[in-house]
Parts: structure tokens; sequence; C-alpha cells
């Protein structure tokens, strides 16, 4: 015989976009949402559906919500969305995660216009409400914050073993998506934190002196620490998009640190938690 | 103050494609591998290499040991890979993740050629060596694995609150992505299950009589299950892939469960572990 | 002053699962379409939509249409795209663009099952409808078709320059993805030739002693144009994806065509036209 | 008998990243390059390489041009490779394909860092050099520059049939991804107004009256070319990214132009050439 030993289900991908139309101009939140449940739902899987709530009723309920009450920051409705289906009985675990699209207004002849928008780009972000029995958790982040530094980066003094043919650098590219996410205490209610931590991120990622990419890492980890009260840890991902000094020898010519090949993979992945 | 709390690194997306030249006929294993490393390695966040194994080197050791011996099962050679990392002082754990490009044989003139190959589709098998000081644990598994029934799929008898508007069906069309993950028997050699699995997962989705997603998964879980006697445990994810009847009635025509739009957003989101 | 000099519209991925419900089996038809018309709209670009047949309506077009006849070949249901908005008065030409994914029947029990299907792959079918004042012009293929051949390739005799750094060879890996189109013959009402045509590639690039990937594609659309006596041009794209030979060398190992690195980018694009 | 009746190739996706070292501070050039040549290679078709330019010297050649002058603006480094291989004898025309990846300063204790950079977003510039027998051809470009307006876009006033179900609407979201290709007049050497024409285009999508995409495309080409003495036309290519109003009613919720779901497919795709 075999059981459910675990399982979770919910609708993802949930596409909101909400204008939030003040007078003298109109605001943009544009989400992609996932909501996810855990609990008692064993029946539904020998084919009992009384206790299924439709996944299409977790999307209809996010449009519902949305309408219901501004957007200010997207934790506090990740926050609402987790506590009104928290409210079921068979629920015991609740999962809203968002990632966010920035937009910037369009300058027009030097004014930010009210009412036009360009996407800032390919960053993104991020969410997460954990609604447990033994409290709730909220997450924030940013992803896909692309960087490169073109100087003030090495890497050397590593092992050798019979594999290795790596050759030591003091002058390298360093190139990198991070990803960052950082736990608020528990309880708090400020998530007003992501721009003073971006920056902290992006400014120490500028003037780290970076022996290794988990050297700049932890830099940055403290910085972002340094730069919020309520963050408890951040934990950082960053793969190291490797960009490799050309050959050019064949042709009678140098390469002084100049032209590179961007690669996309294999790629270094660097992942690592700062604690306070 | 802050430390580093967790880390892991590793080198990603190394891609191997070996040709083993046996004298009557090529085979071709064609691998996305990922290697990651956890433990002491707080100095290299602190500046220090010495201990930090370049992830350079691990890609090079990935293709020096697959010349070394011939890869029959993927689970063996990522065994391999984690022994030889697992070696190192510092490490504590080592996790070798490896996806599959299956290729099948060219028909030419009714038979096998035996050195051309075509791509079986968008269908990998995967598999997961994490080797922990507690011990070492091997996963197997199927993903993209893209199925749809026509019959024997039906969604009804769920609860109804203010923000429920989805009918009840007991012909709907069910497509799905089914990844598949199972762990063997801790100490388990034969890892010859992944034909015998697939099949019982596709059958039982095909002859299943479905009430919804969930129901369907936990009889493709059991199934899987009775079809290795080394599987303990099988996790599977079903998203799905919602294909919604399009309303023709505004043309005057109705719509006998033949004209549907597929949809890729939002899409419902099943998970479960089906344990023996 | 400026003028439009140009223009184009329509409606673009336009998802279309069909279910042909026979008594014994159902059939799958699973379509992305785009339509796309040109004619005498200046009067749009000025803010006069009289003439503007709304994208929405091009979509309702394709679902009722889908509805009214069975889907038999993808090419008729594209001729009759055209021929519906072709006939409105402004329209001087339609582009009806057809690429369909494949389904084969899950095996239960060792037979076809009549109700559940598996994603043959990433292979696609295609078509072309393009209806213009002189005639119109239906064009068939498959693309993302991938295939590799490990015996009976090289390149070699090429021109040296001062920046030539490739090693001539008699045995590398040759791994494409075929993307392959062919013109039927004006007034051609028979679109059977798909499978044939599909052979034919594969049998040729699988028996071919390749001097280089046009010498191959050459054979490939001769072999194409003698498997169909309707089809006037093949058109194919033959991206060249390098699978490069590890140096294993540094580690006192051979590498005697065995062990390789697939590569992404940069890579060798070869597109010719083979003509009857 | 068949013939090869066209033919092209070369290398694309060539990776190049440069750095520009001045002694105040360092500048990124982050191109995806492609180099296509159409000749006299019917030889090649055949099984004869001598006249087969490898497409690996090719991606050398980008290399070493770009080790061998500053990149200032890219349509000048695309015409000097373009030179190179139109050249070559059997070279009957070359087109050599440029996408940029902008990268802007970053931003540390307010003032922008010398040497670290973040990517600037999706947006994408292009240039694409077209050098045949008649002449060469210098085009520029915007790519996946995403924008969307929240006022003064309407759609009314278009042709009903018995397909058409679509709402008039004199308030709706404009969302869209520009692609922008001007044409360079004959012989133009300055090919500084990507800055200009950028500006023109955002300014004139915010500010527009939109009665269709169509509307608000025309006078964002006109606005260009205004912009700009030395470009002789614009093609613009306006996905209609839909964002549909979320129907609330069933909630007895209204939704006043708030909450919308962003969809994907199907989408309104709109093209048109604004000449002089």
């Amino acid at each position: 015989m075999s059981a459910v030993a675990w399982n979770r289900y919910g609708k993802a991908a949930i596409r909101l976009v909400k204008i939030e139309r003040r007078e003298e101009a109109h605001d943009v939140v544009d989400l992609t949402l996932d909501v996810q449940l855990e609990g008692d739902f064993e029946d539904v899987y020998a084919g009992d559906n009384r206790r299924c709530i439709a996944t299409d009723t977790m999307k209809n309920t996010v449009y519902a919500l949305a309408r219901q009450a501004p957007i200010d920051r997207v934790e506090a409705f990740a926050l609402r969305l987790a506590d009104h289906f928290g409210r079921e009985p068979a629920v015991s675990a609740v999962l809203v995660r968002a990632i966010e699209q920035p937009w910037a207004r369009i300058e027009a002849s030097g004014r930010p216009d009210p009412h036009a928008f360009v996407q800032g780009g390919g960053e993104r972000w991020t969410t997460l409400v954990s609604r447990r029995p033994d409290g709730t958790v909220v997450t924030s982040g940013v992803t896909n914050l692309v960087v490169m530094k073109t100087a003030d980066s090495g890497f050397s003094g590593f092992p050798r073993d019979r594999y290795t043919t790596l050759a030591e650098t003091d002058d390298r590219l360093l190139v990198t998506s991070v990803t960052a996410e950082w736990t608020h205490r528990r309880g708090a209610a400020d998530f007003s934190g992501r721009g003073r931590i971006r920056a902290a991120l992006l400014e120490t990622f500028a003037r780290h002196l970076s022996r290794s990419v988990q050297h700049t890492l932890a830099a940055m980890g403290e910085a972002a620490l340094a730069a919020s009260d309520t963050v408890e840890a951040i934990t950082l991902t960053m793969p190291n998009r490797h960009h490799l000094l050309v050959d050019l020898a064949p042709f009678g010519l140098d390469n002084p640190n100049e032209v590179f090949v961007a690669t996309d993979a294999p790629y270094g992945l660097i992942e690592a938690t700062i604690r306070r």
C-alpha cells in the first residue's frame, strides 16, 4: 500500500496589473502571483473534491481582493491573501509568492508623464509570504539584477590538483545576476527597505576589492543588513557569468584585458545566507 | 556583526556529450550537469581562497572522469563524481544533478542507423545524487513529459464560496507536463527502472477515470511504486495546462467539447509525494 | 511630410486545439496561428477605424471556422482562413501561418490508447499560406528537427587566412536543428507529402558522407524534391550546433573523439534553397 | 535535376564584450553579432570547400578587428567588418547584424562609478549593415522597448461582422514592446541619432491621443523622422500586449478600469514603414 506523504497545490502565474488612478497621476502595480496551499487534502487524492478549493477560485480571489484596497506594498497585499486562504479549515499552510515588474515614468519634455511608463528592465522584485501554524514569515527580494565590474576583481590562491588548469588572475571581469532575498523580523510591518537594500548591494558591488565572488557576496550581504533594521538575514545567489579573455596571439595581437567572449554555460553558482 | 549562516557553491550547466564508440554502433550520452559543494568554506567569504576548489576545476573533473569509464547509467556516473568531490577535507556535502537529453536512432531504409540520431523531444531524464555525512541519496526522474487525455476526465463536487465561478464538468481536456522524481532505497545499485516507471505513469494517465489532477496523480504514483521494487517514494509535479472551451454561441454555433484555446497562464500546480 | 509606405497587421499566436471526436478514437489538432493582412489601411494610421477589422475578430473567426469543418490537413484550413479574409474589399494580401504541435498516442498494454496522447517532442510542423493578387502560394515545413551524426562527417580543404585557426578534420560530430520549408506547385491540392519528405531528409542526413553542412544540406534538399512530385523548391536552414572535442591532454588523457562539450553560441548558420 | 537557387551562410551569435579602458573611466560595449555571406558558393554544396571561408574564421575576425580600433559607434564597427568580408572574391553580399546590450553606470555615493555597471534592462539596440553590389545600407534600431499608457487610448468605430464581439472603448491600457528600425541615407556617416529618435518615440507614445495602435505608430514614426535629418524611413513593429479588464461583477464589485489581467497570447501585431 502507498500513501500521500506530502502535498501542495494552488494556482501559479496569476497575472495582475492594477492601475491606481490618483487625481494627479496613475501608478502601476504589475504582478505575477502564485498561491499554494498545504493541508488536509488526502481525500482529494482519493477522488473526493469536497475540500478541494478550486485553483480557479484562488485566481478570482486575487483579482477581487486587488479591487478592494489599494496595493501599496506588495508584501501587505500578499499577507492579505495569505490570511484569506489561511482561514479555510483544511488549510495548514499558505504560500503567496509575487514577482513585481517595475515600471518607470516616461520623461516627456523633461518631466515625468503622469500616465505613461517604460519597463525598467529585466530586474524584478520578489515577495514571499509563508503562513504556517508556527507563524508567518515575510521575505522580500530582487532578482535578475545584472551587474558588471571591470576593475578590482581577481581570483587567485585557490588549490591546484591534477584537474586544475585555471590561471590565477588579479584583473578579471566580474559579471553576475544578483538574486537577493531578505527575511523580515517576525511581525515587522515596515516593508519600505527595498530601495535602501538595493542601493547598498549595488554600491558594495561597485566598491569592493573582490578576491572571489564569495568575498564580494559576503560584503554585499553585510551592507544590506546594515542598511535595514528589520531584516534578520539575507540570502544571495550570484551566478558567475564568465567572460573569457580572447586569445589574439595567433593573429599577432595582444589583448590587455580588452576583448572578451561572454559565455552562458557553464557558470559558477555561488549562494550563501548572511545573518546578523 | 554578521556571519555566513549557510553556503553552497559549484559549477552549473556543464554540457557533456559522450559518444560510446562500439564496433557495431555508436551510443550517445547527452548531459547537462551541476556540481555543488557545501562545507567549511567560511574563509573564502573572508577573502582567503586556500580551500576554494575552483569551479573550473569541477568542470574539468567532469570531462576527465567521463573519459575514464563508460557512462552506462547516469546515476553511476553521478555517484563517481560525488565520491570524487566528497573526498576533499573541507567538503561536507556534494550534490550532483544531471539532466539527460535522450536521442533515438534515425530509421534509414527501415533499419535503425548505427551512427545517426534524432532528438526524442522535450522530455528529459533527471538524476540527483546527494552525498551527505549521514549517507547518499539517489533520485531519478523524468521531466517535461507532456500528456493529454481527451476522455475520462472531470472536475466536480468542489466547494463554492463567493469567489467561485468555475462550472462543474464531467468531460474536460486534461493536459499536463509531468515531472516525476523517485528516490531509490539506500544502497540500491540497480538504476534500470526508468523505462518501467515511465510506462506505468503513461499507462495510468491514459486509463484513469480522473476526478481531479490530484486523483490521477495519486494513481500514477501508486502505479510507479508498483513497477519498481527499489523505489521508496515518488514525487509528482503536474501543472494543469488549462484548455478552455471556446464560447461559439455568439456566432450561432455550438461547441460539443471540440474547439479549445490552450492557455499558458495562469495554471494549476499540483504536487505530491507518494510513499510506500 | 511623411507617409505610410508599407503596412501589415493581424493577430498572432492564436492557440487552437481541436479534438476530432470519431466514434472509435479521438484525434488532436494543436495549432498556433497567425493571421496577417495587407491592404488599403492608410486611413487607420490617420485615426479612422472604419476599415480596421479588429484583430479580435480575426481570432474569433479562426475558432468559428475551426468548428464548421474537420481540420484534415492544416494547409486546407489555412486556405479557408485566407479565402475568408481575402474577400474583404480593403485587403490585398492575406498571410496565414500555422505551427502544429504533433501528438502521438500513448501505448497502454501494448495498444495505442484512443483518447490519450504524449507530445512527440520539440519538432513542429509549419504551414504558410500567402494569398496575393497574383495567386496563392502554399508552403509546408518542419522545424526544430534536431539530428546528430557521429560518423561520416568532416570539414577540410577550406581556405586559410591570417585569422584562420580551425583545424581540418575528417571525423567530427554534426549536430543541427533542421528547418525545412517546401513550396507546393500553384494549385496543388495534395498536401500529404510531409511524412515522405521528412523521411527523405532524415535518411539522407544519416547516410550522407558529409564534407560540410552545405554538402549535406544540398543532398537532403535533392532527396526531398525526389520524394514529392508537387514540390517545386525547398529551403533548408541548418544551424551548426558545434560540439567541441575537449582537450584532456593536461590531465594525461587522450580523447579519441569521445568527450565533447556542446555549445550554444556562436553557431554556424547555413541556409539554401534547392529548386528543381 | 535540382540546383542551389539561393544560399547564405555565416556565423551567428558571436558574443563580444569590449572594455575601452580610458584613464578616468571604463566603457563597456556588449554585442551579439551575426556575419552572413552570399556569393558564388555553389561548389561548396557539391562538396568542394576551397571557397568556403570557415565560419570559425569569421568569429576570429570579429575579435581581431575589435582589438584593432576603438568601437565608438557599433554602426562603424559593423561597416568595418562588412568591408573586410566584402573584399573576398567569391562574396557578393555581406550582412552584419549587431544587437547591443546597454549598460548604465552604478551610482555609488551619489556619483557614477567609473568601473561598475548595471544592465539597463530588456531594451536592446540594433544595427544592420547590408553591403551589396549596388551599395551599402545601414539600419539602426531599438527593440524590446516596453511601454504602457494608462490614459488617452481608445479603440472604436471598427467594422462589425458576424464574428465580431469586441466592445468599443475610449479608455483602455495600451501596452506594447516597440521595435524600431530606421534606415540611414546612403553614405551617411553620422550615427549619433539613436538617443534623439528614442526620446521622440517615447514622448510621442506618452502624449498621443490614441485611436488605435496604428494611429500611434504613425505619429511615433513621424516624430522619429522629424528628430533626425539623415534617416529616410523607419519601420515600427508594435505588438499589442492585451490587458483585459477583469469582470468582477460576479463578486458584487465594479471595476472602473483598475484591475487587469495581462495576457501573452494571442496578441495583435501592427507593423508599418513610415517614409519621408
